[in-house]
């Protein structure tokens, strides 16, 4: 057992080394060897956890997701149910350094999945998750009768989405100017305009 | 006079076989020699136009935008604001091939500007140029009496951009799903709840 633990450790720190690797130096310069010596490992301790750059940059993508689901599982909740759906789609954004790195690292995995069949299914995948996701915020304001009854909740989903994830962009594009404060108060804007 | 225009013309022909490379092997794919492949030409002859890769890529990247500053100057406006703005924000979208690939190259292009200072200034400056042509738009709705006179136009101008950012940004993963009508409905909800 603790083998096991060891090799999911271990794994999980080659993944955080690819994201300051990418953060540097773009996907493109994140090579096996780059990783490997980013984590003080040698190319060939690095193979016996992933077998090429592809498992390893695929490994490192789905760590993000599941870093964002885990963040939102354990959120702060409370009584108020809009200001909780802040706190969901928050999640989402580059709030504070970790989040901003994690973020960077998705959009350009999400680049690369466009030419990268290994990345393609996962970024896939991710991407109807995050939607699932979205669709509960906007089915549950519906839900606990705080959004207009007569909202389109199928176009409402993607309209948030694209806000979310362009907001995201632009935040990870410009740090300095989209302070969190900033970030919330436009997420804010939206959901009122919801109800 | 015309070696000056062949210069120019065969510039073009150079990022526009850069586009295509991006296309088919991301960005990190786009190296001098590939391109002169792609556009016919040896490595040597294509550095009678650019004297690096950097330079090839930041002139790419800068004729997408105008590309989209040209075709917003020559759309086909009517007295409807509204529906002019529609076809404003439109332009920024991925709603025909074209504009795919234009897309789909300036979302990468804006992913390496983060690890390329070459490249940084220019994402920088046409994220600015672009985020005034949304202003107007804000602005123009506004003075033409169609939104809420009480919209917090600063806030609406960043909130529109990311939807449009974000909105070009699924489409590009989501080809088929983002059918020009379904886009041109999201803009048109968003500007109507404004209104």
């Amino acid at each position: 057992m603790p083998k096991k633990v060891d090799h999911e450790k271990q794994k999980k720190v080659l993944a955080k080394a690819a994201w300051r690797v990418i953060k540097k130096e773009g996907i493109e310069g994140a090579s096996v060897r780059k990783i490997a010596k980013e984590a003080g490992l040698s190319a060939g301790s690095l193979r016996h956890y992933f077998s090429n750059q592809s498992e390893l940059l695929a490994y490192s993508m789905n760590l993000v997701s599941e870093r964002v689901k885990t963040r939102i599982q354990n959120a702060a909740f409370t009584e108020d149910h809009f200001e909780n759906m802040i706190l969901v789609l928050g999640e989402l954004l580059p709030l504070d350094e970790e989040r901003r790195l994690e973020m960077e690292v998705w959009i350009a995995f999400n680049i690369k999945a466009l030419v990268d069949p290994n990345l393609a299914e996962l970024s896939s995948r991710v991407y109807d998750e995050m939607k699932e996701g979205i669709r509960k915020v906007i089915e549950g304001l519906k839900l606990n009768g705080i959004s207009r009854s007569d909202l389109n909740a199928g176009e409402e989903v993607e309209r948030l989405y694209a806000l979310v994830d362009g907001l995201a962009l632009h935040a990870v594009m410009n740090p300095d100017h989209f302070t969190e404060s900033k970030m919330k108060g436009i997420l804010r804007t939206h959901l009122l305009s919801l109800c």
